[in-house]
């Protein structure tokens, strides 16, 4: 398994709802964020490269299962560790553990493909890329 | 199992990523959304008013398990089924089916539970009030 | 000036903040859909479409001036009256009234233009393409 | 002239659009929380403490006049300077400068009250608070 990456965020009072504390989808915007902040400590180049040279235009999700256990709200640092524990032949497995000091806020883990351009729009999964696979493991 | 409710979207423009396609994130509000249209449609108030009435302040996600069949992008109508099959003593499931037509995009399972402010900040679990449950069945 | 077309809104419960109320940077997710709403309407393609006709692929925002006036919270529809005022050589004037039934929510005046891809990254101001002006107007 | 307070942004995949630029709505969320970081830098509790204190619940924008110079993409590194030049009798002008380094992205200049909940459900603005301002200045 690869070594973890770690991804901070600052929650932002615009990030929590009415009942004061952070709404879950804001959540999984950082779990994104975090998903590429892996790639990119990794030395994998922006999307927008790969597209050029790989073909690759993003790595979408296709499963994610995610357990809340504490709630968070602004002014809270949390701290996200990434891990990719397992590579299979077009998919891999992508987790997070988030937490705000010692509190696990939540766990999650995802299904992720690579993906290209389809002809006439939408995207679909290409093999995982050797030389992003050797960067990451 | 209690009868469906459809909560309609429109896919914007700025819902999509650089890759054309909706960023997973927003498939989320939605489901937050629809999840809330569920209850609205039954006849419960809003969470300001059961704050009042039973302390109850929203229905928090515990545990969200998503399976992403089909991208979607800006211009499309998704029409999402919600469902509370099972309801345990202080927590539900709330299920999701996303459909563009007769496409499935993507179904969700979610365990969410009842909540109150907790003195001191954050919030705590209660028992389901037997009033909603009845709106809802 | 162009007529009006109209936009509707139904605030959810993740669109607002901590206070209650909608967090403003909802509001420009909602006006910026309602500018793409008012092309939609007249008949223009989707970017993605003009991206390969054009060479145009989008509106992006120059300058706005808005007005809050009330606030809103979930539960609330909105509806918001766009129109292009004036048209210039290289931007144009969109205008919106954002409404609650008879409460005025907003005013906003923006100073859009239409955009094609640069060279080696970025985006750069075209000529106001006539075929949409026309549809437009 | 209060001194700047300086707030750092990392721009992510998910903030852009199609056009694979900053959605112009995330630059207003990045705003709005450079405006909450300058009053926490300056000694300002959560707005959740000056609700019990003051009153007060936060500082809701009333207008705001942006203008929008370059684009900027993921990856991007933005810092925004944030000060507060003049104080009203019930408002406040709040001003922005986002930079990517030499280049300028954007400027704004707000005008915010402070609020607070109004009986019945929505907000109101109340004067100044002295000992708010005093930091601040």
């Amino acid at each position: 398994m690869s070594e973890r990456v770690i991804y901070t965020v600052k929650v932002e009072f615009g990030d929590c709802d009415p009942a004061g504390i952070v709404w879950f989808p804001n959540f999984f915007r950082w779990i994104d964020a975090a998903s590429r902040h892996f790639f990119a400590e990794r030395g994998v180049p922006r999307w927008e490269e790969t597209a050029q040279t790989l073909g690759v235009i993003g790595t979408p999700l296709v499963d994610t299962h995610t357990r809340f256990v504490k709630s968070a709200s602004y002014g809270d640092t949390l701290q996200i560790a990434v891990a990719i524990p397992e590579w299979r032949d077009k998919s891999f497995l992508q987790t997070y553990r988030m937490k705000r000091g010692e509190d696990l806020i939540l766990e999650c883990e995802e299904v992720r493909i690579f993906a290209a351009k389809r002809e006439g729009g939408g995207i679909r999964a290409v093999p995982i890329p050797p030389e992003i696979r050797r960067l990451c493991e």
